[in-house]
């Protein structure tokens, strides 16, 4: 094993020059070209043999490396056997080519089996992005990977670091997607209940020896779930690009012994600040600094817990291995506790820490032009369990809203826009709501180009009293600015006077805490039509998500290739 | 549980009064209208719970019901999360509708989720047919009926019976068909062994006792897997139609102390023959005719056993009950043994017996215009394992033969047809081949317009030593005449004169038999394009099959509908 591990350390040394000697032929505007190919594969990436869709036979899928301006063109095959497939590209605003977005039903048809789709689309800002599949709940069985995109040549951030790592968590399910779907959809409702694993960069353990999984799936000698390994060489500081695409947890990150500096997330240089721990929701990227300045001799922990939910599942591990020692040898001490999972305040204290790095400020407009506010709530709808914005839930439609916007197609969805805000006045967040029942929609918000929009999330109770979840908000097409998180209810006269208007920091995706709100603002600058919903998979399944149309009469013609499941 | 027996026979005397009550309305070419939603549910058809592929929340699904003459409309709406669909209507031949053939990749594009696709043909032919999905492997998920035609009113059939009764035949997997394609394409080969159970008509019975199965899957007391049950008044006849849909098995259908008299199969009448048990294959159809003549006091067996592979999956069971006995009062005799697995002599003596009604004649053509020789053969190609028809193994292509006929789209697939035959002289169909390894293509074969055309099957050894398995080859858009079956290897100067050229009975599907061969006879004369295959769902998935393309140029312009996969 050590001379596979040394092997190893000489291959990346290779890579690394090799990097360096190609480095000057490097122009803005290169073309970084990828070739996948789509298939479900059996993976035991936690010792539990299960399918996933992979890409060119992996799950995390390729990283895509590139530099600010560069074309990353993916020509996608799907060879799954009955079933289509689209990706999204998450955090890349995709100004221009709105088309290249892959959101299923919003920006693009779904790419059917046997079919090779194209994405193309320039990387245009530095930074930690995500990808993954957007379409049914295919994310969660293993379609996802990182972006990392690099400043150009001669540009230098606003930190120093040694090294640049990249890892992705996520939480991992036995039962398949589609017998969580099932169940989400069923009456009674059937909730699949907690993962049975935290992934750390693909890599989790479960316990084989659980009583009442069927034999023969779970092996804990697999080499696949051999835990993941950082490797450090000692004194050495490390970017770490971490990346959340859990289908439903909430985490805390931790490495034992060794503080965190935050510095970058969802692309956005951040004024740095230390953490012992760094919390994590669905869809968000952060950048930390760490110095591998502790006792080398031995190996950490390097934790992820779930928090949020007083959940079963085990905290993910992984090795934050000190050179030369061996990658797979336990450290000495039992992992970090973490912080309790209900302790909101100190969540909400990260949240409220995350500022725009001083020297990166991009000042958001003092006001807006428009304000929806969108209460959370869970609710039921025919029957069945659902999450709303507003206590309207929605409901994907088949022809993808920039097709119907462009070719006038208004029988496509419900033209009346969904509503903009709650009946804040006798409504109590704090108690399960009188009536739950929510109404459909797949209407979306049209915003008037090039105006200010503020978002008011606002969460409440869910259908079990005195609880209420943490909701990671994902905007596409845009970043927005974090105006403020609060606790309670929201309200305008006296709140809207603790928005930072100086330095937020600008992100893709935020959380909402439970029984709080957050307020953000962005420019309805980019044509096209966005997807903005809650980032845990079963949510946004349960109608957690609204959409926004933008600008779409200044687009150009759009590509036939997005247009497959469109009558013609 | 006697009170609501009582109530179901007077509900079915109910239906048939209504049903002799709207008989006079009825009139030729009647609309038979049915909307379908498929969707994903939890089943329990053995007792054991797993997702099953339903339409309106049933496996099987409804069952068509029309008279010869008839246009059946069935509006299908998927309502898969990811999947796609497409249905094939199983011995309804389409003449003059070759797009409403539901052949995935052949006569259509797939139906994506949330659309609605319109089948719309004539049901020319009396007689029991079926339908399932032909896409991916969604036939064995669960997606089948039964399609019965009957004769217009004032027209009798050359048999009496008092009742008609229908039952399909299929073996069930607890593995979900993703897990079972992936395993068949692997490197290795990952066989998913043999089903757990045999259903009868959706009901079976798994041992929920079986050591290693995951907890909470299997419930011996679900109402859902209650055995299926037969009720028969003494002393009447019962027309018991009997499909077979297996995924894999050979059957043997037996009722305990009764002899069937074989009257139809696939559409056409057979000179009636009196059979203790009845071999069935995939694919297959047969009305056989049942009194109840027995001691009336008790319940009888009606059981299923697999044949030709030495399985360990239990015989289906069945209750074949005596009214008033309660239908699930056990038979007080254990079920019937059933034939010998190996037994292949018994079931070329079924093959032989079966020809057409003396009154009923479709004389063949006397000679053909073409022999296509097809070699059944396991083999590998790129390292995984295949079926093959002379050593070419099957591709389908996502562009639809008929569309890429029609449209001159001459890269959607090989234009180069497959062989024609094999090397009689030398290969020896006892033995493992001396080089499995096969080439793939998608080439079709293009019969002339209104020629008669002789296939050949010819069986031969896999690729394990001292074995040949049997196939049920079905041929779409036509029936044909089975001419003879014969134990090893065809010889036309030897065995053409063995050609039942006066009474052979016509039909879609027919087995050959391990080491054995099949002659058959068709007219090219359904303008077309027409797969031939392999009716188990995995051999076909690996390859073996063919296409034949007929008289495409005389079909006007091809439905919109069936074209959405394709580049426009």
């Amino acid at each position: 094993m050590a001379e596979i591990f040394r092997m190893r350390l000489i291959l990346t040394a290779a890579v690394i020059v090799l990097g360096a000697a190609t480095a000057p032929s490097m122009v803005e505007g290169r073309i970084r070209h990828y070739k996948w190919e789509v298939r479900y594969e059996f993976k035991s990436p936690d010792c539990f043999k299960k399918l996933a869709i992979t890409i060119n036979g992996a799950t995390p899928g390729p990283t895509i490396v590139a530099d600010q301006g560069d074309t990353v063109v993916v020509e996608l095959k799907n060879s799954l056997l009955t079933e289509n497939v689209a990706i999204h590209w998450h955090g890349i605003r995709q100004i221009g080519t709105p088309w290249m977005d892959g959101t299923e039903g919003v920006t693009q048809c779904p790419i059917l089996p046997g079919q090779t789709f194209v994405y193309k689309f320039v990387v245009d800002r530095p930074g930690t992005y995500l990808y993954h599949a957007h379409y049914g709940m295919q994310r969660e069985a293993g379609l996802y990977g990182s972006i990392r995109v690099s400043l150009p040549e001669g540009q230098s951030e606003p930190f120093a670091y040694d090294y640049d790592r990249s890892i992705i968590l996520t939480d991992w399910y036995h039962k398949s997607t589609y017998e969580q779907a099932a169940g989400l959809s069923s009456i009674p409702f059937v909730w699949v209940g907690e993962p049975q694993s935290i992934l750390i960069q693909g890599k989790g353990r479960f316990d084989c020896t659980t009583p009442g999984i069927e034999s023969g799936r779970c092996n804990a000698t697999n080499p696949e779930c051999v835990p993941y390994a950082l490797t450090v060489v000692p004194g050495k500081t490390y970017r770490l690009r971490v990346g959340s695409l859990t289908a439903l947890a909430a985490l805390s990150l931790e490495i034992e012994g060794h503080n965190m500096t935050v510095v970058e997330s969802d692309g956005h240089y951040v004024e740095p600040f230390v953490v012992k721990n760094l919390f994590i929701y669905s869809g968000e990227t952060y950048s930390v600094l760490i110095t591998a300045n502790q006792n080398p001799s031995r190996n950490y922990w390097l934790s992820a817990k779930v928090v949020s939910r007083n959940s079963t599942t085990p905290n993910g591990l992984a090795v934050f291995n000190y050179y030369p020692n061996h990658p797979r040898r336990s450290p000495p001490t039992a992992p970090p506790a973490g912080p309790r999972w209900d302790d909101v305040a100190a969540r909400e204290s990260q949240s409220a820490a995350v500022k725009s790095h001083r020297g990166y400020i991009h000042t958001p407009p003092q006001k807006s032009d428009r304000v929806i506010t969108m209460l959370n709530t869970q609710n039921r709808q025919h029957g069945r369990v659902r999450w709303s914005v507003n206590n309207v839930t929605y409901n994907l439609p088949h022809t993808p809203y920039l097709i119907a916007y462009k070719h006038n197609l208004t029988g496509a969805f419900d033209q009346t826009p969904p509503p903009e805000g709650y009946d804040e006045a006798s409504y109590d967040i704090y108690s399960v709501a009188k009536n739950v029942n929510a109404t459909a929609s797949d209407g979306a918000y049209r915003l008037k180009f090039n105006t200010t929009v503020d978002i008011i999330l606002q969460n409440a109770n869910t259908m079990n009293v005195n609880n209420s979840e943490s909701h990671p908000w994902h905007l596409h097409g845009h970043d927005f600015w974090v105006l403020a998180h609060g606790a309670g209810k929201f309200n305008w006269s006296r709140d809207a006077g603790k928005f930072n208007l100086v330095d937020p920091i600008m992100k893709n995706t935020v959380v909402v805490h439970p029984f709080g709100w957050t307020a953000l603002r962005f420019r309805a600058d980019n044509p096209g039509v966005w997807a903005f919903h809650c980032h845990i998979e079963s949510h946004f399944y349960m109608g957690m998500g609204v959409v926004f149309e933008e600008g779409v009469e200044r687009l150009g013609n759009l590509p036939k290739s997005i247009m497959g499941c469109v009558a013609h």
